[in-house]
């Protein structure tokens, strides 16, 4: 059965421990990920390979093996490095693993996604993360204190599977609304449009308005409403306003 | 420190790998959870449990030694039990692993709650299973496959130390406003009121409310609003009516 995490794949660098390797892909078999990348590993063919993969052996039959980095991402997308922890640096954008799933699966269907995990010690190297366009990084209870890399492996892939089952239990319910979400712009609107009519009735003081529209916005802004809920609500306040509002008009 | 997650223990039962052992105490000690329980399990002291707890020697050293399960849970005040799937029978009640974080991070303050693993291929036996009062399963990909024993540990207690971490959240943000979310009661008045404020404007014909009160209803049912908030929303409506809504009313 095709999935939409056949669009995924897991990038191995210079893995050492043989063990690891087989750990990995029974990790990523039992959330529906087959798509594994290695390069140089060590010792690769072990039987503790094997034993540790534990039925993930088309995982490991299919693997590919490669030389370098580049080699392994030549036909990927996007890249994300994986992390100890969440780096200090801005060069690139950062994620923790539940924002990783959310993000892999909005964009999957759209592109091919590569994971990339360095070695088990040091991580990945500066020429290494050159290659990455985004960071994800696992919260854990210490900073100097590290998650074996089948560990690591697991808990990413089951975090980007839960997003893919939540994401298409979401859009099969927006697909029953036949509706797409509101823009940023849109709210804006909204909430401008509400300001003013609160001034008219005389319930927003507008020389002191912050603390009001603050909460509004919190509290609407929960509600991440779709296009038409948004002209749904401004036509209310046309209504209260006593004119009416153009449904749609994205004014 | 102390932290919540110290009234969290993972119980093991005739752990065969000694080597699943050590991956257990490493998966634990990265979620911050240390209090780790063993009934009977197989040569625990072998060099392969030390080389893969990888620096979590405390968590070994102080694991509780156990002959039976009783033993190991007589301090504990809920038991769930781990199922390799979601079980057919209603006989327990049913979470997956990111509920069951959820509702750990809620019952930790108030008792201790222990999470039990069975043996690697076979798992709770039903007489163990008497001993629980809730299953747990970790979502997968087949159901005719499994996850190592460390990797299940390491998932759940991912989802438990995160689910800690958001109601700490939570809870600094709700007592930030220091308020209490609205009743269900307090939610059908602002639906009312809502409806009457809308029939008055003619944006609601009162012969056919029916499909735009469902919509609005969904709408601000997402919001899960706090009890001012609700009365933010009716102050806006009484305002938009021209009249005074009493703000400490739960009318």
């Amino acid at each position: 059965m095709k999935s939409l995490l056949d669009q995924l794949c897991i990038v191995m660098i210079h893995t050492s421990h043989p063990g690891n390797v087989g750990s990995a892909a029974r990790a990523m078999k039992t959330m529906g990920i087959h798509d594994l990348r290695l390069v140089n590993p060590t010792r690769f063919n072990s039987p503790e390979t094997k034993a540790l993969a534990s039925g993930a052996d088309d995982i490991l039959a299919n693997a590919r093996l490669c030389t370098t980095l580049q080699e392994a991402l030549a036909d990927c997308h996007y890249v994300i490095g994986t992390s100890a922890r969440s780096e200090r640096s801005l060069r690139w954008p950062q994620m923790d693993a539940c924002e990783c799933g959310i993000w892999v699966a909005e964009h999957l269907p759209k592109q091919k996604i590569a994971l990339v995990f360095g070695r088990e010690r040091t991580g990945l190297t500066n020429e290494e993360l050159e290659h990455c366009q985004a960071l994800v990084h696992i919260p854990m209870a210490f900073d100097f204190f590290s998650l074996n890399i089948a560990a690591a492996i697991q808990i990413l892939c089951y975090e980007c599977m839960m997003a893919v089952r939540r994401t298409a239990q979401t859009s099969a319910a927006n697909h029953e609304l036949d509706e797409e979400p509101a823009t940023a712009a849109a709210m804006e609107n909204f909430f401008t449009h509400l300001e003013t009519a609160l001034v008219e009735v005389d319930y927003l003081d507008p020389d002191n308005p912050r603390l009001l529209m603050r909460r509004l916005r919190r509290l609407f802004g929960r509600i991440n409403p779709t296009q038409s809920e948004v002209n749904i609500l401004r036509g209310m306040l046309a209504a209260f306003q006593g004119r009416k509002f153009a449904r749609r008009s994205n004014s």
